[in-house]
């Protein structure tokens, strides 16, 4: 299996996405890579090239590009090539750490749709305190979305889960204000009718206050609100441990108890880190695409390339046409 | 000044409605407090009577009622008659902690919305790590909103931040993916232009994680995105807390280390408790009406009392519809 890697992409390309590759292919054996950026700059930190090829080229987008314009006008950009090679059938997959938009729009307009899907979407493992975690979609690849979307995105979802995350008949929860049936929004409303008389494990509305505690396997949402839960989570969590931080370094008698659960507490903080569950995958899109976590370090870029492996082997995007063509 | 208190709405009622309104009548020393509900179970808590009047009823609306049937229906529960109070003149404002909808219906049926005003908001303020907190609006009141409600939100936050919580020239951001403009679905798109060109400090769009590092001083978004965000807030933090308490627990190392920072971990809980900051008002009706959250405390009642006499002093009801008046 071969998987193209965005070598420029991320807060911390290409030394991190390097270290991240040369893991990969020592802990899968069946993984060839195939690294595109500034062959320079991936030299000084590639120590070992064994299973792991180069493709030179010097423009990169930026952090900062316009997305759908950057993918049109640079051609020759490491996530445009990378995206291409999977095009072209090269590599069966592919993973950056790079501007999340332009990765969508690279998806899009160079691996190309699955027929019969309208729109893919943008679906991260997230993190339950129980560590098994959870799949969420769509977080933004689409502000907006119509009943049939969120439809889409639960078959799309279900079908990761069962095969990628190995879950028996996973439960695929609509999250919404409340739990009961005729809850929510117009959006909402409609979307639970399509998913009640639908083919998997429907188990209702969950509630975004129960996300955490693994509240569905599958937790469908529309990219707007997605992206807005996931924000507030992140940004919940991050106040919290800053506070804590405070607290710890507040007084000797602190700092001591600080001595004593440091360990613990770095656990605890690891637990929440969702790099650990891979990078977000773009479902609907003809070929597995991973969106590394944008400070990725060589642990979460070794993870979103498993990932993007083992998406490819169980043949999802193959799985989700069919599975659309037999709706018809 | 007058106040009408649900003494049967919340999970400790009547016992810490009773506490919360005795502590009021003696802090304030201007307000008097009509208290509705059971007399005998009311009389049970209530040890000094002093500016505190009850009105005898033994109907009650439950927390599992059906919201709008339930206050059409139960004419003489505690809720529904406080309402009529405020509604008749005798009361200036009113507070429940109890069922949220049916205080919602109460508010729209019983006391009225300010003409004007298509949608009343339930706007709570909100805890930030610097203790300054934040309004933001709407949580739910409506699950779906259009553009103009969400100026309308804006211009009742806005007066609400500057008369009731004192803050000069208030910033008004609104709830979006990112902060350009130009980002978001289309309806927060279309509310960017109207708010843009609207007569407060709009200061553009702001995001879910940086909303507790004080984003803005009033946050307006549609009540769906609101509850989504809200109770991913309180689900990330409970969460939080709940692995914090298990690590905690885990070690005699730990529980030693827990004892040296047990109160300054208590304060860091206490400044993440909204009901510190009172209750959510419900903006655009013709008087304050005030939900105190459902697991209030005495010391929540009475900071909801509190909020409630101070809107009634500043007026907001007529304040807003001023504005809206010459908006037109």
């Amino acid at each position: 299996m071969k998987i193209a890697v965005d070598a420029m992409g991320g807060d911390h390309a290409p030394k991190e996405v390097v270290l991240g590759a040369m893991k990969a292919v020592k802990e899968l054996p069946s993984v060839t890579i195939q690294l595109f950026g500034d062959q320079q700059k991936i030299k000084e930190h590639l120590t070992d090239d064994h299973n792991i090829e180069i493709i030179h080229t010097e423009e990169t987008i930026l952090s900062t590009d316009e997305p759908v314009r950057a993918v049109r006008r640079k051609k020759d950009a490491s996530m445009v090539l990378m995206a291409q090679s999977v095009k072209d059938g090269v590599s069966s997959a592919c993973v950056s750490a790079g501007n999340t938009g332009a990765l969508m729009a690279a998806g899009l307009f160079v691996v190309g749709r699955i027929k019969g899907i309208e729109r893919p979407a943008l679906a991260p493992t997230l993190p339950t305190t129980d560590g098994k975690g959870f799949v969420m979609l769509d977080l933004g690849a689409n502000a907006d979305a119509k009943p049939e979307h969120l439809l889409q995105y639960a078959l799309m979802g279900n079908i990761y889960a069962e095969k990628v995350r190995g879950i028996n008949r996973p439960s695929v929860g609509l999250l919404n204000i409340g739990t009961e049936e005729g809850k929510g929004n117009e959006l909402s409303k409609a979307a639970f009718l399509l998913l009640k008389s639908a083919d998997f494990n429907f188990i209702g509305n969950v509630e975004a206050r129960d996300l955490l505690e693994g509240a569905a396997d599958v937790v469908i949402t529309d990219g707007f609100t997605g992206n807005m839960v996931l924000k507030s989570i992140e940004g919940t969590a991050q106040a919290l441990f800053s506070m804590l931080k405070q607290t710890f370094t507040s007084s000797l008698k602190s700092k001591v108890a600080a001595g004593l659960v440091k360990n613990d507490l770095r656990a605890l903080k690891n637990q929440m880190d969702y790099t650990e569950y891979g990078g977000a995958a773009l479902f609907g899109l003809n070929a597995p695409v991973i969106k590394a976590h944008g400070s990725s370090n060589a642990n979460a870029i070794y993870n979103a390339i498993k990932q993007a492996n083992s998406m490819a082997e169980q043949d999802v995007a193959e799985l989700i046409s069919t599975v659309l063509n037999d709706k018809k």
